[in-house]
């Protein structure tokens, strides 16, 4: 499939040579990829939103039926892109092809699942309506009619994710949300995979044209320049920002959006250590327990949001070490995403293994000189939680394992944590109970609390939430997964007569 | 009722001599009132934080029964003040006694509404909850039991409003909601009214005691200096604000919420100029709409925040202009709830009798020189939409006819709207099929939008939305009257086991 490397401005491809162009990189070629993407220009980024503007005065009219035929078509159209996609997406991460699949299986039962939510009469498009009857006879004043209806918030900029490069970007959970919300979508994508978002645009062109949607309705912009994204989220005419990366680049975003004339919500997933509670109960701790947090840390090669990085153990599970141990000494090193995000783990990875109080428990196999390799460290909780450096998330295969002496000091931990979106705990029924009020303040603490599974994973359905506390997300109200991740994008109107 | 002048934190009344005192102003003397309130001490705000926080962690797990029966508690209280309440609010804001009792009214009742509302289990404390039950064999990955449920966002910090000083103050929609919704209350007493507070406190303080809550779940700080303000929204334990007033004032706390390392909603209700469309339909304009318009912006001497203060009228109506005009005429005059109002007001009416192109239609009866009269201005659309100066609020009985010439100059007007709580439109069927277009788009600049009626009187309902885009509101996603208002105070959590 021949790629344009160019931006795609409300139904147009637009060739721009005025603004220079860059190249995505191949993690496993480990160099720059050849095809080159043109900068997109700050004109074609307002007239992207100027147009998205003119096309949400007719999109939001748009009923729900026409606009679940529209996901359901985009979801097609990225069904039609066939392997090209998986080729393209591979090269520019070398992600392996299974996961691809997967994630790719997942990001169209996404657009489905939005559609199916639009024509069901008890989701959370409907949930929230009222409507109340007048009471023209009451005393001393009479009750008007009152109708309270969710309506879509406008424009809504989207920014694309590294690290899943079809759940979390072009086309993934917040433009699925906005769209199904009736927001059009002023969409950045990530510099780590611009020809998968052109071929996803691609996708949307075609759903746009086939459903005779106004043609505004999305753009794609390709831009490595960082004041392009700013540049987005100022515009009066954005009204909602969608956003999966760092809590740097969030700082930096909403340190934009707080300079605008009306502050305007940004839904920043962000990230987080999601600690592991593993429960000292009457049993001794599972023995395959250590081994699965290794496989659920080595998901993505470390690289999901979710991604276990604290195990709280009671001391002195030897059994339990042992098995991490030789988890991580048989685990094989892999790429990561970009060569930034490989230098930030390397240099953490060193800063950690100087760190008083912590020892390096397995290091995985190292293949490559530019692949990043399994480290899990050790230390004691007393040592964790005077050592703010251990408290900051690693993006990639990392994990501490924290020793813990006593409940109090696990309730010490709780009470220091940082907003996560996700803990688990490890303990049979007699163990939780045992640790009834642990568990209580933790959920203050989180956005999922999960029970004797991994953090890996996030269904996409009705009762997820994915999102939490600060600096986990940017608004613990929102999750960014999940029928109620459309809520971001619609607020309330109410009509008396 | 003897008066204690002093805060009430967290379950006592403090002494404090350090820090000066102030006096409320009596509207109707027209001077300073005799009571003095002592300014609390800044270790006074961090403590009834701190309370509040430990308050939390065993609030957040009371039922809902417990929590109505706290609410309605409360009710039965604000009951028990009886007219020493109506008595000291009146000498504070020289409102009648009859609108007094009536937002007293409205103000027990609210809390009774939030009490039933909790007791219901199809009201949105329950409404967003899910629970997917798990499919163990499903293939490729089994999917665990989520459960989603809401739980209380933590410490809520809520200002008294001056122009409410029941129903949108100490014990207001904001607090009433926070409390429903699980959250602990740091109020911040409005300083126009301080013995109202103080008597409100009373009530809450008794509610607290029969229903053996903790004691820091309500604290009220009386404070003249604006730092206490910025000191309460800027701790790490307040969790959101509830705002009621001016957008000047709004600015000055979010740039300091800005400044947190949690940025925390900050919901601002901050008033509008709520336009009032006038169509020309097959019959003339209706006669007894003028009077109406005059009545609705006399509501509380045009102190509401939802007071018509802009009117959009065909060209040529004479009749309804005769009316306006006979009805300010007959008007008489009254107090404003403060001199800063009453200043800010004749400034304003000032600057407006000088503008070029707008003439005064009508002045009523000016009975002292200490009170505000009705103005009301009359111009064309043209000159409205260059002249900026008119598309602020004036706080006070004060508004524009606008003379209009074509449904094309409405949609220009509606296009160059900031946001509004509300918007009427007064047409018969006939007129609102011919402006589909107009109202269609009206709907994005309004949090409600009303047919036919006044946009006084905001109905505590299920139905209702009081707030709107900004500069209306800090956060059009959000209502501070009606049930959906405890939504401010929730987030979700996702349990997965």
């Amino acid at each position: 499939m021949t790629l344009t490397g160019q931006s795609f401005i409300a139904g147009c491809w637009v060739n721009n040579n005025d603004n220079g162009t860059y190249c995505a990189f191949g993690p496993k070629l480990n160099k720059p990829l050849e095809q080159a993407y043109q900068n997109a220009s700050s004109q074609m980024v307002d007239k992207a939103i100027e147009q998205a503007q003119c096309a949400f005065i007719e999109y939001r009219q748009s009923s729900f039926k026409d606009r679940a035929h529209f996901l359901n078509c985009i979801a097609d159209e990225i069904e039609s892109l066939g392997d090209a996609l998986l080729h393209i997406t591979h090269l520019e991460t070398n992600l392996p092809i299974a996961r691809l699949q997967g994630e790719r299986g997942r990001t169209i039962n996404q657009l489905r699942f939005f559609a199916t939510q639009l024509l069901s009469e008890s989701s959370v498009f409907h949930r929230l309506n009222e409507f109340e009857h007048a009471m023209p006879h009451r005393a001393p004043l009479p009750k008007p009619n009152l109708e309270l209806r969710y309506i879509p918030i406008g424009v809504v900029a989207v920014f694309g994710a590294s690290n899943f490069p079809f759940a979390f970007s072009t086309l993934g959970g917040d433009t699925a949300s906005a769209l199904a919300a009736g927001c059009p979508v002023v969409m950045k994508s990530h510099t780590a995979h611009p020809g998968t978002s052109e071929l996803m645009t691609k996708a949307v062109e075609r759903a746009i044209k086939k459903c005779a949607m106004p043609s505004g309705i999305f753009s794609m912009i390709q831009a490595k320049q960082y004041d392009i994204a700013h540049q987005l989220v100022a515009h009066p005419f954005i009204k909602a920002v969608g956003f999966t990366g760092s809590l740097n680049v969030a700082k930096r975003l909403m340190a934009t959006i707080q300079t605008r004339h009306e502050v305007i919500p940004f839904y920043g997933e962000l990230g987080s250590t999601n600690p592991q509670f593993v429960l000292k109960g009457k049993d001794d701790v599972e023995a395959r327990l250590g081994e699965s947090l290794v496989q659920s840390m080595l998901m993505g090669n470390g690289q999901f949001c979710t991604s276990p990085g604290i195990w709280l153990v009671p001391k002195g599970e030897q059994r339990f070490l042992d098995s991490v141990k030789e988890a991580v000494i048989n685990s094989q090193s892999d790429t990561l995403l970009s060569p930034a995000i490989l230098s930030s783990f390397r240099k953490a990875i060193c800063e950690r293994a100087e760190l008083e109080g912590v020892t390096l428990l397995a290091k995985g196999e190292q293949l490559e000189d530019h692949h990043a390799a399994a480290h899990v460290f050790v230390t004691d909780l007393s040592t964790y939680l005077t050592t703010s450096e251990l408290h900051e998330e690693v993006f990639g295969p990392q994990a501490v394992v924290c020793e813990y002496d006593s409940q109090e000091q696990l309730q010490l931990f709780v009470g220091s944590l940082d907003g996560q979106l996700t803990a688990s705990i490890h303990g049979d029924e007699m163990a939780c109970n045992q640790h009834g009020k642990l568990i209580e303040s933790l959920q203050y603490r989180v956005g999922r609390l999960i029970y004797n599974q991994m953090p890996t994973g996030v269904e996409v359905c009705c009762a997820m939430n994915h999102g939490g506390p600060f600096p986990s997300s940017s608004d613990v109200r929102s999750t960014s997964v999940g029928s109620a991740a459309a809520l971001r994008f619609l607020r309330p109107l109410c009509i008396q007569h």
